[in-house]
């Protein structure tokens, strides 16, 4: 098989090295139900809460704060809907660009109001400012987007949404208001310290730092009362039963050490090549348009050009060893325009011409030059 | 570390080698999102869903009637919530000894009846009868027990609903009728074909079958309409969305497949196993009582014996070299006296009496002997 160039690493990355070789002993080995007595039990539940502890450090929370789930969607759903369940007269606020779990997790409650972003895909601090009011319980907004890498104001949002609260203590409305951000394309490039980022539960997503898939965290600040979504045994202190998946938790907990290890020299290592692409293509193409605004992930190139078939171009990229996404992987495939992109004004046709380059460990000064030449080759002859 | 004798093999299995060869690819090769375009994003989704045709095949379902989640606790309560929030005036019945997974997540709902089972364990088809009224839309009885191995009559139980659905059309009453069966304990040993057992719903749980753990299949019928418990990008045709688990879904469907190769020599090699253990610890402990009934499966042994304290003989074989159970690990520790114990009426005295044995493929006959001989030396010296 050719040595292919991915570049679609926010749709999924490959389990690295440490993590396989951390999460490894814990399939047979270490195979016990760390709910059992035993010894050899009791040792797989020191891993595991010494894995709690790992992730608590890096997040600057607390291991009681730290629940484990099965990826980020869930982590989202558990988030929302456990929140929402205790406060049914009270709303939500969402951005209009949040992720499909976010959305459609909190579309099932009657009240939810949702923020427009700014053609950069900003979340608009004044139209939030609008939207929450006095039955506003919880707030989220993704950290950075699964699909253009516009990085929000997260903390610029928290700042405000402290005042609310302070002004709802005033006021002696005890209604509490809760931030959540969905943060599962950051921490391979961003500061995820949760009392920095001033957020109250934060997901996080195992597939996407180089962790196994189906394994995430949910953050939840202390202080914050919300229902489980999934019942049974107890286990995550009440907030997600069923037998604890080991090595999916050790190989978060290596993943996103590992993430916050790399985070400093990745991000300019991969700002540097972000750079590179876009003047590359600009000179390509001085069509070209660039969607993910000031604000981005050092790993995002998300472009349109007028007359680009996204489809023929990503399966010609494909044939000549090029990986990339016509939009996000996250979702089942659909025809319709992603919510994303037309939250940040583009049209059906400008969707259709929209290609999304994302980078990752792998990506060298090579593949990008290689996938210019590809893309000339492509659109030009 | 000497090699230690594992008799709790209803509470974890490890991984086996068939499923870890099959597993590792997808970790690093093939780590693709199953929902991107590239060709081996494509290939990913391919074998994807083979794992899940090889699962239906097993089953005798149709592929789209499996549901890939993460583990038996959200396979249940997928079910539950799914049928029972579309229903909201109809009620549930179960089971006295369902696991903590089915129960918690019933308990929710405000419309629920508990079938009582005899000493034996067994579910009374007579008091089924008696609470199974016009307003049940959902029955769910556990196959085989976790706590204590007793098989549930699946069949009669769905040839009795079967009955009361043909008078609900015969009457008019439009509710429908859904048999759900968590057979977590069960593909090692007994027949998983659906529509032999006639149930709707069915709960399948890879770390209970020497697959990853936090792997899971919940079968639905194609005539039965659930709602989704977690929500997003839609996978899994809209019941359970987030990245597929592409590794545990293959290690899933591998583990399940060894299980039915191996299901009738292994039964027939435990139930000679099983046999053995009950007649040493019946002549060394005359007084002893085995809780799991005619109709068990063939790894349990559930004893009691009276001035036994469970807790110190399951530390005291821990040293010897033996891991057992005080219960089922299913659940976070606590000091109450297991919910199945109690239903099939034991005092909370006989329960801390109790130990459970529970072998599987690693479990030879020079293993109960040793288990024997450390009793013997534990309790009568």
């Amino acid at each position: 098989m050719k040595h292919m160039i991915y570049l679609d690493h926010a749709a999924a990355t490959p389990v690295s090295d440490a993590v396989l070789a951390a999460m490894r002993p814990y399939f047979q080995d270490h195979f016990y139900n760390p709910s059992a007595t035993y010894l050899a039990a009791r040792s797989v539940r020191k891993d595991l809460e010494k894995a709690r502890e790992s992730v608590a450090m890096q997040l600057g929370a607390r291991p009681s704060e730290i629940v484990f789930t099965a990826g980020g969607t869930e982590a989202d759903n558990l988030a929302i809907s456990g929140v929402m369940e205790r406060y049914p007269g009270a709303n939500a606020v969402v951005s209009a660009i949040e992720h499909d779990a976010v959305l459609q997790s909190v579309e099932r409650y009657n009240h939810v109001a949702v923020v427009p972003v700014s053609p950069d895909g900003e979340v608009s601090l004044l139209a939030l400012k609008k939207t929450v009011d006095d039955k506003t319980v919880l707030v989220s907004v993704l950290y950075a987007n699964n699909e253009v890498g516009t990085v929000q104001p997260i903390k610029t949002i928290s700042r405000y949404l402290h005042e609310v609260r302070q002004n709802r203590k005033k006021s002696g409305n005890p209604l509490p208001l809760y931030f959540h951000t969905d943060a599962s394309q950051a921490p391979n490039y961003l500061d995820v310290h949760v009392s920095r980022l001033g957020v109250d539960m934060m997901t996080l997503n195992g597939g996407k730092i180089y962790g196994p898939k189906q394994s995430g965290v949910l953050y939840v600040h202390s202080g914050v009362q919300i229902d489980p979504l999934i019942h049974g045994g107890g286990q995550e202190r009440g907030l997600r039963s069923g037998t604890e998946n080991v090595p999916a938790a050790i190989g978060f907990a290596t993943a996103l050490a590992e993430t916050q290890k790399l985070r400093d020299s990745e991000s300019v290592r991969l700002r540097e090549l972000q750079q590179l692409m876009i003047n590359e293509l600009r000179a390509s193409f001085p069509d070209a348009k660039f969607n993910s605004g000031k604000h981005r992930l050092p790993n995002f190139v998300h472009i349109t050009v007028p007359g680009w078939d996204n489809e023929r171009i990503v399966m010609e990229l494909d044939e000549r060893g090029v990986q990339c996404a016509v939009g996000s992987a996250c979702g089942v495939s659909d025809d319709e325009p992603s919510h994303v992109l037309r939250a940040m004004g583009l049209s059906r046709q400008e969707a259709q011409e929209s290609v999304r380059f994302t980078l990752g460990r792998s990506t060298t000064k090579k593949a990008i030059e290689t996938t210019i030449a590809a893309l000339k080759e492509i659109t030009l002859h």
